[in-house]
């Protein structure tokens, strides 16, 4: 198979290099694309090595199968066309098209069967915070239908790129230092902070980072009832989010029942032992593929409710890894490329 | 009036020092307390040398006529009579009195006259989180009952304590030069991590810190149909919580209503201008007096639902300030010591 990675040199794009390795994904060839920046850079996969080409308006995409593209909303718009026209699937990690109709946003532990359905040949990945907390919904869901999602989220630096992540590291230095930090990739200093502001205000108070955990969940559940209202926050850790989830569902779920669930649920591992202080933390989830479920207990205000706690990697399961196994999918159900 | 302090080398007996003094509370003589290790200790108050005393079971509160109390449930359940038995008038910071219900549970914002019926001479300070919390909740209160809360935190290192805040600092210096960052004050490295998991495990799957912002509140705000469901994580902060909040009111309350009755409150400040990126943070509330709320918006879920963060400084309104507010009010109110 030919595949493509569009931004090879962002953090997502490296992390596709490497995920694509561990998950032994079938490639022939592989091509690099950047920007006019990082064109000619090379990087080695499985033992080879790739130079990144230049993204531009031409037949490059010709004969690739699979472009996985995360190089921001306006490059993906700007040559979905030039990807696609040849055939090529683009696997979308960019918010372009994650809402249009006619494009799939799929996380394959949810609704992996809707990205067979492709007229544009573009499949978008959602956004890393609702990847994670929809993998932890489903199980939840299949035992009663989830009316209402309270959540509040730890989130890393990761989410704001490779810059973002040395930035919080040298803020350290420099106040251990006596120097002033630099801020220049969060609205304020994030070290020993958190700030309760990722992407841009909406007029509605919330940002559009908590409004795409709104209109993405919706989609990728199926659910137009299901309404999620959230509190995205920054918190000075490296590269693994957490969530504080309180859902409430049609009927009562019994802890035992959603322990089960969670427990056989594809993508999860549950970490829920309080008297072994046994539970999931950013720090021990950083670089690792499942979503991690815990601190699992009753709602207090709501007998229909239930309260627990979700931490994903940010770049894998919340980018790269996910995007890979949209393809992962389609290959193990009868999709030939 | 002669005032004492107990467990006056603690970060909140410190602090204690500071309010006292900023406060300007009337003060014609101050005692310090604490245990064996720190009597002998001298601090500067008001230009004057005091020497810490051995906190002891004799008659070294004869005379006193409020004890600041801040060394621990034990200490303060151990001690209650030999400070009280005189006359003087104990504000306990602990959790020891709490739930009594004979020990009034006061946030001079929300139940102030709570504070003059003491029988056993003894007033608690609620929990850190709470305390700022139904500052927040009161004026959305007054407009229409709330019946229920869900409220996720990011808790500050100082409410562990001030040897827990030079942990977390020496972390950082530690994981920058490659050595192994010394854990000894939180369960897990905190630095560049979140944990969520803050007081011990009780058998309903709460910690103990969640289960107080539960029972505190109903008690603070004689409602005892106001149910709260806490998720409270510990974030490498240094002294300021911050809480992500939401509320349903019996009826619905518009923003309008809502962020006049926040402007109008006492002890709040609204910091909520998402245009000019202006919401609260920890790092610029260390160390100030308000409460201060900001992201105000519906709750997308609920028509009679509100949503909002709460950020204040945890030794401050969260301990030692909120306290001596306690005293404040009762003068204020015809209180004679």
């Amino acid at each position: 198979m030919k595949v493509a990675i569009v931004g090879a040199s962002g953090a997502v794009g490296q992390e596709f290099l490497r995920v694509l390795d561990e998950q032994q994904f079938p490639i022939d060839e592989l091509l690099l694309f950047g920007s006019k920046r990082s064109a000619g850079r090379t990087y080695t996969f499985r033992g080879k090595e790739v130079t990144v080409k230049e993204l531009q308006h031409n037949d490059d995409f010709r004969g690739v199968d699979i472009a996985f593209t995360s190089a921001g909303a306006g490059t993906s718009k700007e040559f979905a066309d030039t990807i696609t026209r040849h055939g090529a699937l683009m696997i979308d990690n960019s918010s372009a098209f994650r809402m249009d109709d006619d494009v799939p946003l799929v996380v394959p532990e949810v609704n992996g069967d809707d990205a067979f359905n492709t007229p544009r040949n573009i499949i978008a990945n959602p956004n890393c915070t609702t990847i994670q907390m929809v993998v932890a919904l489903k199980p939840i869901n299949d035992l009663s239908p989830i009316r209402r999602v309270h959540v509040a989220t730890y989130q890393a630096a990761s989410g704001a790129g490779a810059a973002a992540m040395d930035e919080l590291k040298t803020q350290y230095g420099q106040i251990e230092r006596g120097e002033d930090p630099t801020v220049e990739k969060f609205a304020y200093q994030l070290a020993y902070n958190v700030i309760p502001h990722i992407d841009v205000f909406q007029d509605n108070g919330y940002t559009k980072e908590e409004m795409k955990m709104y209109f993405e969940t919706k989609k990728i559940m199926h659910a137009p009832g299901l309404d999620v209202s959230a509190t995205c926050v920054r918190v000075p850790v490296m590269r693994a989010h957490s969530e504080a989830v309180w859902v409430q569902t049609e009927s009562p779920v019994s802890l035992d029942e959603a322990r089960a669930a969670f427990a056989s649920a594809e993508g999860v591992v549950v970490v829920d032992n309080p008297a072994g202080k046994e539970y999931p933390m950013p720090l021990f989830v950083a670089d690792k593929d499942p979503v991690y479920v815990g601190r699992l207990r009753k709602d207090l205000t709501d007998p229909c409710g239930l309260s627990f706690w979700v931490v994903g990697d940010q770049i894998k399961k919340g980018a790269a890894l996910n995007a890979v196994q949209i393809a992962q999918y389609m290959l193990a159900h009868g999709k030939k490329f």
